[in-house]
């Protein structure tokens, strides 16, 4: 664990700053002290027992300093211990990962000496995040200084003082000299390599690093389908007949690289310790309210809310408003075809150069009010979310997920689907998902990379010049508590959200109807390997350090992507049906040829259901790691009682 | 635990007999000196600790007396560590379900006294039997008189014994008293009442127990399904138009029932203490063979087989080999429709007496000959999968079942499928589904219950002649070493397969092809009805007790029931596109209503999986209080760990 600036000394000891809190400016003088004292307490009085300084001013450079900032670092014996609270996993002597405990910690591998570079940076500031989190507030009944801002015993103070926003945010600092070392392996070297994974984690955690691994295995599984739609461009263009073979291809490759991402994602997980790591009892997010009372696992005290309530809100509330979204979205549709219809009617009459323009008018306005409603719907979702009150983040992220996903893919999909089935006008349907496909490309690496980054730009120079105009820069690096202050002022990392959305809406235009314009997994490819650049940029330069999070598999996504790979089935089996080069084995009748689509489609339907099954979601080597792990922890169970046993016959004897 | 024969002195203790161990004829002297003398040896020195006797001789009621049987029993205190060896759930003084721990077990609800009614004689037998199977060979090379018996350090002697037929069974006593008790309440009381699953449970174990709860769950389910059918049946039986409402009721139905039997399946897994109950290490089934080698997760030597290996045999024997019986039995039902429709002809042109019987021949035929090859099939069922070569017991049951049933499935549904959606004949259709459900319905039950009953009281009755002439009975009561022998002769009770196959084929009727049949759902409840009270008294009567066995769910079958809603959505949906009815409102466009058709069922198969991810499969409270124990064990954890810490910093001081 190293820092840029070594240290500060605090109170005697040597102390490495990992996290800052932001209070806001006008913070009380007691409250501050308070949490400040209570972050210090040793842990026998409900302390945290964590280093805590107050970040000292900057050269000047910002027009209102906060005086309010503060570094928490922590004694490496105070990590060390922390690391066995919140259940870490390392690897062990004998190369299986195992639970960390102090009592054994010279058994594991990489443990020397004092255990000084045991525990990589970003795992330190999440194991100071968890003791920040879990510090409860003992028999205070309300923040000093807030009359207002209650407290119980074992509410979570940090929750609580985030909540009433009198603590403003906590951010991990960044560790220049790291991710310099990173930048360059990851996105700054000529060479194409892979993408550095376990750099990726080691700085970001695990839950960055699988999405980033995602988002490579995708791009590789997807390079098959890309040559193959390039052969099919390259010699059948337009002989749509030919689509059969490639959409047969299309629905069993889908199916085979989830199943498969399965068990690379487990390898993942399992290697860096996440796999077998049980999850901490979750606290209740910091919006979350309700009436106090004892919450029936823990007996604490907090606030409770009814279920019943809350799937009232969901069932009677939040989902008529997505259906109504849906329909509303369906509404403007027809009017774009409508508008579109009228347009190339007006072209066929009289075309001019101006009707020439008129045609990409409502493509135009489609896209923006589109766009529109995207903003619009994403703000409601998060207030209907925040309404629905749930208890859990992650309860509140699934939900969350699940309405910006559905309404995107019904924007996304719904005209094509309309192209494809309504109008069955395959060439429209071919012309529709290029565009769309090379617009949301560009628009989506300008609006997630170079925007923010060029922001931020303008802004660090500004600071630069400022800085220049005070004094001479000696070194090119900032002091620390410069450092700070510019990193608080960057954006916040939203999460991964956004980005496994567009990887979920391009696996669409992929599997659904690559058949019909083979190029679209070429295109995807592209995409792909640029937005691992502009990613990795994003993630180094533009945004704050996130808290590391210890994901063992990218959760609901899997859900979302296998979702769409059996209604992948469908399009694909249907436009197959549709196909001239099928109808022409049904001269007769087209009764025949819907009943055997249906079959095949039900017959790779089930096929696809028996493959799940079939491959085991853990590989073989990793399963037998795991229970060896457990029959030792029986086995030791075990011998431990026998001990006693024979313990306690010899002292009746 | 109480027994009949209370207690037989041995070595000074006293004993009551649990489990009986018979041994071969002819077995070496040696082998048995050496087997009890291990079962008898202290844990320290790798035994068992257990108690065992020789049954004394009969008084000379069989022609051949086998001499080497022995009962085996065990001390209070070793049945209660042997409790917390199997890991046994049992109530915890806050109504709340824990794992038993000796040192704990005054905290437990029903530790009275010395825990003398602690354990019930099944969980006994159980501990007994567990124990008894992990018996491991020490530094013997071969069983002693048997050098052909190999034995290696770790190998479980009783599976050996087993396997190499010196030891011919192994099974747990009946208790006389209790089980007269357990008839009355369960089949011989004449009010009307509800099955006493705590009781089954408590004398026959959890597997069972959760039988008979399916069992009664399932006919509780199926008596709306019912009364709908005979409102149907009584007043528009001959109307197969307005099957339509019927149809789509039966659909939601099934998805609902299997979802709520499985929270109402945790619910009793939870209070029988298997839901959380963790599974012990499984060894190798006794019929398992390989080269010697380590076991990678326990470190032991075994035998290993590798998987690949056993891949081959099950996709490129087993696999052919069941798709070919399943073309075969295609291929017995297109012959033996020829046949009727041949016979039909001949009625048909010149009908007497003898052609009308002509007309059941085809049928009588077909009927012997599926139930000739449903017992060939069977066999090589079962001599496949045990050539495979399965590691574990749970992998072998599982793919046997998965074979049996398929066939089992075609068997009995592949003609009902040719005459519903080939022949298109809903008369036949009927009629065939009422003929198959009476049919099977009285011979199952003849061939179940009074079949073996009839044959066992026989048996019996000539053993109570037999001994009225030797000697005056006293009172009713037959002396322990009678008894024993007498249980020994008993049939083997094998497993729940054949009740739950028989249950997924009544399910099969049901929710297949009701839609046509109405009464079939009556018929159903009506054989449950009988079928509870003939399986519960060939449990209690006619067959040996078995060990029983901790199930947290019905496993395999649950999948199986699962499966089957799944092909009902369709073969429902099917049947709902084929109804004049619905024909009526497409009278122009067959593909119209073909196109309907599908997307209805495709809505219907969505809304199933949404039903079946929206219900959560373990009820709330439940949870709470799985999470409450979860969370308890992890701040005990905490809390230790900061005692350690304070200790040493005290001592650092």
């Amino acid at each position: 664990m190293k820092l840029q600036e070594p240290s500060v000394e605090s109170s005697g000891s040597t102390f490495t700053p990992l996290v800052v809190l932001e209070l806001t400016l006008d913070a009380k003088e007691e409250a501050v002290a308070w949490l400040l004292s209570r972050i210090r307490d040793p842990q026998q009085n409900g302390g945290a027992e964590l280093l805590v300084e107050q970040l000292g001013p900057g050269v000047g450079l910002q027009e209102k300093e906060n005086p309010n900032m503060f570094l928490v670092g922590a004694s490496r014996q105070r990590l060390l211990s922390g690391a066995e609270d919140v259940g870490l996993f390392k690897e062990f002597n004998d190369g299986s990962m195992r639970g960390f405990t102090c009592s054994n910690k010279h058994n594991f591998k990489d443990f020397q000496g004092d255990g000084d570079n045991f525990l990589s940076m970003a795992e330190c500031q999440y194991i100071i995040k968890h003791e920040l989190d879990t510090l409860r507030a003992k028999d205070e009944t309300h923040v000093p200084g807030y009359t207002q801002t209650k407290l119980y015993p074992g509410k979570s103070i940090i929750r609580r003082l985030l909540s009433k926003g009198i603590l403003i945010q906590i951010f991990p600092l960044h560790e220049n000299e790291e991710l310099k070392r990173l930048c360059f392996t990851w996105y700054k070297k000529v060479k194409l390599s892979l993408q550095p994974l376990d750099d990726i984690r080691h700085y970001y955690g695990e839950g960055q690093a699988l999405y980033f691994g995602f988002l490579e295995y995708f791009t590789f599984a997807l390079v098959p389908m890309a040559l193959i739609g390039l052969l099919y461009y390259l010699f059948d263009w337009e002989d749509y007949d030919k689509y059969v073979v490639f959409a047969m291809f299309n629905v069993i490759w889908c199916t085979l690289i989830l199943e498969l991402w399965k068990r690379f994602s487990a390898s993942l997980a399992y290697n860096w310790g996440t796999l077998s790591r049980k999850k901490a009892f979750e606290e209740p997010r910091p919006g979350f309210h309700g009436v106090l009372g004892f919450n029936p696992v823990t007996g604490r005290q907090e606030p409770l809310y009814p279920n019943a309530k809350r799937q009232l809100r969901i069932y009677l509330v939040s989902l008529p408003f997505v259906l109504l979204c849906l329909y509303l979205s369906l509404y403007v549709m027809m009017i774009y075809f409508q508008m579109e219809g009228w347009a190339l009617t007006v072209h066929d009459e009289d075309p001019t150069f101006w009707t020439g323009i008129l045609l990409f008018i409502p493509s135009i306005i489609y896209a923006i009010v589109i766009e529109i409603m995207n903003i619009i719907y994403r703000c409601a979702a998060e207030f209907l979310t925040e309404w629905e009150n749930h208890r859990l983040e992650s309860s509140y992220q699934n939900h969350l997920v699940l309405k910006v996903l559905i309404f995107n893919f019904f924007n996304c999909f719904a005209s094509l689907f309309y192209i494809a089935f309504i109008m069955q006008d395959m060439v429209l349907l071919r012309q529709s998902l290029a565009t769309l496909l090379i617009t949301s490309q560009i628009l989506n690496q300008f609006m997630e990379a170079f925007l923010p980054y060029w922001l931020q730009r303008r802004r660090n120079k500004k600071l630069i010049r400022k800085l220049r105009k005070r004094r001479t820069l000696e070194d090119k690096e900032l002091p620390l508590a410069e450092q700070v202050r510019l990193e608080a002022d960057m954006s916040t990392y939203l999460g991964t959200f956004d980005d496994y959305l567009e990887q979920f809406l391009l696996f669409g235009y992929v599997s659904l109807f690559s058949c019909v314009y083979p190029l679209s997994a070429v295109l995807v490819v592209l995409n792909n390997i640029t937005e691992i650049y502009s990613d990795a940029f994003k993630m180094c330069r533009v945004f704050k350090r996130p808290f590391s999070d210890p994901a063992a598999n990218i959760g609901v996504w899997q859900l979302a992507f296998e979702a769409m790979s059996v209604i992948a089935v469908v399009t694909n089996c249907a436009l197959i049906g549709m196909s001239p080069q099928v109808k022409a084995y049904f001269p007769e009748s087209e009764m025949q040829l819907i009943l055997w689509t249906v079959a095949i489609e039900h017959g790779l339907l089930a096929f696809k259901f028996i493959l799940t099954f079939l491959i085991p979601d853990v590989p073989k080597h990793i399963q037998i790691k795991l229970s060896r792990l457990e029959f030792e922890s029986l086995e030791a169970l075990k011998k431990k009682k026998m001990l006693e046993a024979s313990e306690f016959s010899k002292s009746v004897q």
